[in-house]
C-alpha cells in the first residue's frame, strides 16, 4: 500500500524482524518466529489503526492490544519500541534478562504498553474479552449524545495454541453471545505449534467453529500482505454487533531462507549463520539492533498519539462541564479508587450484621455483604459460572448486561476458567471491580487465571462457595478438601474463609480494598453459627486472624480454627472449660493477612509454648505452619463422601469432641 | 416403535422417571431434570444397542458408557438396577447416603457399571474419548482376521454444560482429528442451565462447531421419540470413521406437568404434590420405588448380556488357541498387570544408570528412565500437550498413533485439561499405562483431570517437566514456585520430584507398579548432579525419602532436600562439614511414599529433637510439616523472575550459603 516518506512498508515490518531475532540471539533464549511471521499483520494493524498514546500508555480510552500468544513477546518489544514508547533499546538488548523491561513473556505492570500479561496459552485471548466488555459497559454507563468518551476497540494475536486451549472456547463463545463488536482477533495460521506441523493434533475448522459462536469471520486473509490485513481490519471494524476474527495464513519465521515455515524457529534462536542468511533475504543491511532514523520515524506513533488525545481531552473537558458528577465519577473508576462514602458504608454494614446476628450459611452471610456494599459500588461487577442461586451472587440491585443494554451482572455460562481470564481482563481493562463465582472444588478449572491475577497484582474478587465436605450429599466430586490451603499457597493471592456474617463482610471489605492483588472469598452451603464478640475482637478481624473467645481462665491450649470449624472449636472450648482446661479459640480467616501482621500482634494471639490444635475440614499439611510438629489437626486427608453434612462431619470426626481429645493429649 | 410384551416404551422410559423422581424425593437431594429429558434416549441406547453384560460389568469388550452430565446420576443408577446390574432397589432407596453405592454423582469403583466418575462438567466427555481412543488402539494391537476381540462403541451423554466448558473443545476438537468413529455422543439440548434458560449466555451452533471439528453430526433428533433417537443410533454407528454427535431436544424433566421445561426441576426434589401430579400425566400407576415385573422383565438384560458374552468367549478362546501369545497379552494388559519380566528390567535399568552416573537435567533422567522401561511396555502410551521436544517424553520406540495405524504415543496438541482427562479415559478402558506430559505450571490447567485420577485410583502418569525458576528466561508466568506443594495436597496423589538419573528410574518405576492412583513425576530444565550412593541409600531410594549423604560424624542437623536442590544441599554439607558441623543430607522426592514408611524407619531418616533445614526452590510452608515451627525452610515465597537459571537461585538465594547460615542459626 501507500510508503511512508521513503520507507517501503516491508521494511517497516523487516525492523521488527530484525529486531526480534537479534534480541533472541543475543538472549540466546527467546520465540523468533512468531514475531517474524507477524510482522506485516503487526505494522498494518499498529501503524494503521491502534489508537494509543505512547507518551501515556494509561490514556483511558486507548484501544486495547493483547498478543495471548506470548511467547512472541518481541514482536511487542519491537512495537513498543518503534512507535515510542519507554522501552529504549538497551531494554530491548537486554532481552530476558533480570530486572530488564522485556521479559521472557510481556509481563504487566513492568513494561509500559504492556496491557496483560501473557505466555499460558488462551488467556490472553479470554483476558481480550474482558477488556472489551469493560469498554461497552463503560459506553453504557458513560457516553452521552455527543459526547463518545469511552470508544475503543481490543485487538488480540492469537496462534494455535491459543486455539487448542479450552479456555479459547469458552471465551470465545461468551463473547459471541455477547455481540462484542469491538473485539478483534487476529489467528496467525502458520500451521506450526511446537510439535511440528499442526495436522496430526488440530484440524479444526477454525472459521467454520467460529461462526457457530456468532463471530463475524474474515477467512483466507493472507497474512504477509499488508493491503489484505488492512482490508480485513477495515471490514471488522464496520461490523459492530459482533466479535470479529481475522483469519491471516502466515509463515512462521518468515525471511529467514531456511528455517522458515518450520517449528526450528518457533523458540531457538535462529543462529548467527541464519540472522546473516536472512538480513540477506529481506533486504536488511543494517547492523543488529541498528534501525535508521526513517524508519524509526515512519513508525513513530507519538505525535499521532497526543493529537488524539488531545482530541479526547477537548471532547473531555467538555463532558466534565456537562456532566460534572459522572465526569467525577468516570475519573475515580478508571483510577480505581473506592467512592467518598465506602467507609461509611463498611461501618454501617459491619454495625448492622453484627447487631443481627444472624446465624446462616457464609454463603449468605457473602450475599449480605454484597447487599451492604454493592449500592454505593456502580464499579462491581458481578457473575457466577451458572450457578448464581447457589453462590449467591445476586443482590437487590442485580442487572444482567445483555449486548444492547449494560448491566452489573454477568451470566458467564458453566465456564469458570473463561470466567476467571475474563473477569481479570475487565479489571486490567479499569473502571470495574469484578466478583464472580463457583464451587471451590471448580476454583482448579480456573487455577492459572487465578494465579496470573496474583502474579500481575489486580484486584479480581473470586467467589468460591460450598466449600469442603458441609455441601453434602453432592459428593466427593463437588467436596473441596484440598483447595483452601492449595490456593493458600499462590503468591500474592489472599485467601479468606469466614464464619459468619461479621467476617464475611470484613472479608469483603478486604477484597474490595485490595488495590495489589486479587481475593479468593470461601463460602459455605451449610450455615454457621453466629459469633459475638467483644470490641476489641471485632476491631481485629481484619487482621486476618484474632482472639475470637479468650481462655478465661491460665491459657492451656489455643485452638485455631477457620469458617465453618469456628463455632466446633468454641464449642469444644466449652467442653475443655467444664474439666477445668482452659483454651483460647483464634478464627483465622486470613492466613496471608495475619502472616502480614507485626511480630508482637501474632505472638500475641499465638503465644509461644501453648499447645496449639488447628480445625479445618481440610487437608491437614497446611497447618503445620501454626501448629508445628508437636501441635494437632484435625482435618481431612482423603476425598469426601456422598452423604447429608451432619452425618458427614461426624464420619470424618470433625468434631468439638475430636477437638476436646486433642487437647487432651498435649496438655 | 416395537413393545415388549405388553410393556410399552414410554412405559420403559416411564420406569426412569418415576425412579428418579422417587429417589431424589426420598434423599430430598438431587437432580431429577435430566433423568426424566433423558429417559426416551436412555431406553432406545440402552435397551436397544448397548453391548454390555450386567452380570459381568467388567466384560472386556463390553460397550462404554458415559454420563458426562454426572448430576444425572439416577438416570444411570435406574439403567443399572432395571437392566440386572448388582444395584438393588434398597440401594436406590438410600440415594446419596453414607456408603450407599447411589453417590450423589456417579462414582467408579463404587458402583457395578459405573466407567467414570463424573460430576466435574465435561471431563467425561473427555473419558469417553481416552475410551474410544483406548478401544481403537487395541483393534489395531489385538484383532487378527476372523477374531474381532475388541469392537466396542463408547457412548456419552452430555448436557449444555459439558458443552460449554472449555474442556469440551479440547476433546472434540482432538476426536475429529483423529477421526475416532466408534464414539457417539448425544447432546440433551434442553436449553436449560442453572441459570435458567441458556439464550443469555450460550448460543453456540452446536451442529455447526463438531462440524468444524470433523464430527459426523446428526442434528435436530427429537428426544423424546424413541424411533428417531434409534434410528439416529444407526445412523451413527455407520459411520466409522468420524465421532458422531447426536443432538437431541430435550425438555428438561419431561412428565413434570408444571415444573418441565424450567430449570425449577434440575437440581431439587419434584416436591410430592408435583409427583402425585406427574404420575398422574404420564400414566404412572405405581406406588413409589414400585416397578411391575412385566417392566423388569422388558429392562432385564442380563440374558442378551451373557449370550453376547458367551459369543465373545467362543472367539476369545478360538483366539486363544490360535494367538496363545497375544490372547495371554490381552488378558494381562486388561487385567492391569506387568509384564513377568518387568523386575528384571527394572533391575538393569537401576544397576545401568547408577554405572553411568551421569549428571543430566531431571527431564533426560525420565527420558532414560523411559527408554530403559519402554520395550516391555506394549501398553505405554505416551504423549504431550505440544511440548514433546521439551518434556523428552519421547524415546527410541516412539510411533505416533494417526487414525488408520497404531502407534503409542499421542500428539495431544496444546490441550493440557484435555489430555488429562482423555488420559484418565484410557487408563479406565483398561489395556493401557497412559503417561502424558506438559510444563509443571501448566498442571494448573488440567488440575481437576489430576484430582479426578487420585479419586478413581486410576493409574495415570502425569510428567511435569521445567520445574521451577530453573527454567529461566521464560519467567514467572512459566516458574512453577507453588505447584509442587499443591499437588502433593490432592490426597492420594503420589508426587515425585527426582534429584539424578537414579532417582527419576525410582520413581518412574514406583509410578509404573502403583495401582491405586496416579502418580506427578516432577523434572527440571537444566542439569542436575548425579548422586553417588552407598547399597543401603540406593535400596532406599524407593522408600520416598533417604539418607543421602551420612553426617560422618556427630549429626547437628538435617537437611533435607528435593530434585535440583539436593545438589546444593550436598555442596552445604560440604562447607559445614569444613567448619566442623556434621549435617546429613536427606533426599526427599516423595513425601507421598515417605509417610506411609513405618514411624520407626522415619524416624531414622529424621531423628528428633536435631535441627531441620528443607531446601525447595518453591513456596515454603509445606515444609513446615517436616521442619516444624523451629526450623527453616529456604524457598521461595514469591513469584519469579524472567533470567538464566544460575542468576535466578543466586538471585532468590537458593544457595549452598544460604543453607550453611540457615544450619548455623540453629545449632
Amino acid at each position: 500500500m501507500t510508503a511512508t516518506s521513503q520507507v517501503s512498508r516491508s521494511e517497516l515490518a523487516n525492523a521488527i524482524r530484525a529486531l526480534s531475532m537479534d534480541a533472541v540471539q543475543k538472549a540466546n533464549s527467546g520465540h523468533p518466529g512468531a514475531p517474524m511471521g507477524m510482522a506485516e499483520i503487526a505494522e498494518s494493524l499498529w501503524r494503521g489503526h491502534l489508537k494509543h498514546n505512547p507518551k501515556n500508555p494509561l490514556w483511558a480510552d486507548r484501544d486495547r492490544f493483547v498478543l495471548s500468544n506470548g511467547h512472541g513477546s518481541m514482536l511487542l518489544y519491537s512495537l513498543l519500541h518503534l512507535t515510542g514508547y519507554a522501552l529504549p533499546l538497551d531494554e530491548l538488548k537486554n532481552f530476558r534478562q533480570l530486572h530488564s523491561k522485556t521479559a521472557g513473556h510481556p509481563e504487566y505492570g513492568i513494561t509500559p504498553g504492556v496491557e496483560t500479561t501473557t505466555g499460558p496459552l488462551g488467556q490472553g485471548l479470554a483476558n481480550a474479552v474482558g477488556m472489551a466488555l469493560a469498554e461497552r459497559e463503560l459506553r453504557f454507563a458513560f457516553n452521552k449524545k455527543d459526547f463518545c468518551i469511552v470508544d475503543h476497540f481490543t485487538y488480540v494475536f492469537m496462534g494455535d495454541g491459543c486455539l487448542m486451549e479450552g479456555i479459547s472456547h469458552e471465551a470465545c463463545s461468551l463473547a459471541g453471545t455477547l455481540g462484542l463488536g469491538k473485539l478483534i482477533g487476529f489467528y496467525d495460521d502458520n500451521g506450526i505449534s511446537i510439535d511440528g506441523h499442526v495436522e496430526g493434533w488440530f484440524k479444526d475448522n477454525t472459521p467454520m467453529r467460529f461462526a457457530a459462536y456468532g463471530w463475524h469471520v474474515i477467512p483466507n486473509v493472507d497474512g504477509h500482505d499488508v493491503a489484505q490485513v488492512d482490508a480485513a481490519i477495515k471490514e471488522a471494524k464496520s461490523v459492530t454487533d459482533k466479535p470479529s476474527l481475522i483469519c491471516c495464513k502466515t509463515v512462521i519465521g518468515k525471511g529467514s531462507p531456511n528455517k522458515a515455515g518450520t517449528h526450528d524457529v518457533h523458540g531457538a534462536p535462529l543462529g548467527d549463520k541464519e540472522i546473516a542468511a536472512t538480513r540477506e533475504s529481506i533486504g536488511w543491511k543494517h547492523a543488529a539492533f541498528e534501525i535508521p532514523k526513517p524508519i524509526y520515524d515512519a513508525w513513530d506513533a507519538t505525535q499521532k498519539g497526543e493529537a488524539i488525545e488531545a482530541q479526547w481531552n477537548a471532547t473531555f473537558t467538555a463532558y466534565e462541564k456537562q456532566f460534572p458528577e459522572l465526569a467525577a465519577e468516570f475519573k475515580r473508576r478508571m483510577a480505581g479508587e473506592l467512592p467518598a462514602n465506602f467507609a461509611g458504608t463498611v461501618g454501617a454494614l459491619m454495625a448492622k450484621v453484627n447487631e443481627k446476628g444472624e446465624t446462616v450459611a457464609t454463603r449468605k452471610a457473602s450475599q449480605i455483604a454484597i447487599e451492604g456494599l454493592a449500592p454505593v459500588l456502580p464499579e462491581f461487577i458481578g457473575g457466577s459460572a451458572d450457578l448464581t442461586g447457589s453462590n449467591l451472587t445476586n443482590w437487590s440491585g442485580t442487572k444482567a448486561l445483555t449486548p444492547t443494554s449494560g448491566g452489573n451482572y454477568i451470566y458467564y455460562g458453566v465456564r469458570e476458567f473463561g470466567m476467571t481470564a475474563i473477569a481479570n481482563g475487565i479489571a486490567l481493562h479499569g473502571g470495574f471491580i469484578p466478583y464472580h463465582a463457583t464451587f471451590l472444588t471448580f476454583s482448579d478449572y480456573s487455577r492459572n487465571a487465578l494465579r496470573m491475577a496474583a502474579l500481575m497484582k489486580i484486584r479480581n474478587i473470586c467467589v468460591f462457595t460450598h466449600d469442603s465436605i458441609g455441601l453434602g450429599e453432592d459428593g466427593p466430586t463437588h467436596q473441596s478438601v484440598e483447595h483452601v490451603s492449595s490456593l493458600r499457597l499462590i503468591p500474592n493471592m489472599d485467601v479468606w474463609r469466614p464464619c459468619d456474617t461479621v467476617e464475611a463482610a470484613a472479608a469483603w471489605t478486604r477484597a474490595v480494598q485490595r488495590k495489589d492483588g486479587p481475593t479468593c472469598l470461601i463460602f459455605s452451603r451449610q450455615n454457621s453459627a453466629f459469633q459475638k464478640r467483644s470490641a476489641e475482637s471485632l476491631a481485629d478481624v481484619g487482621r486476618g486472624g484474632y482472639i475470637l473467645s479468650e481462655e478465661g481462665g491460665r491459657l492451656k491450649a489455643v485452638l485455631i480454627a477457620t469458617g465453618t470449624e469456628v463455632p466446633i472449636a468454641i464449642e469444644a472450648q466449652k467442653l475443655l472449660a467444664e474439666e477445668g482446661i482452659h483454651a483460647r479459640v483464634v478464627s483465622m480467616p486470613s492466613t496471608f493477612v495475619f502472616d502480614k501482621q507485626d511480630a508482637a500482634y501474632r505472638n500475641e494471639v499465638l503465644p509461644r509454648n501453648v499447645p496449639r490444635v488447628a480445625i479445618e475440614a481440610g487437608v491437614t499439611d497446611y497447618w503445620r505452619k501454626y501448629v508445628g510438629l508437636e501441635g494437632v489437626v484435625i482435618g481431612i486427608d482423603t476425598f469426601g463422601e456422598s452423604a447429608p453434612a451432619g452425618v458427614l462431619y461426624k464420619h470424618f470426626g470433625i468434631t468439638a469432641d475430636a477437638v476436646v481429645k486433642a487437647v487432651k493429649s498435649r496438655v
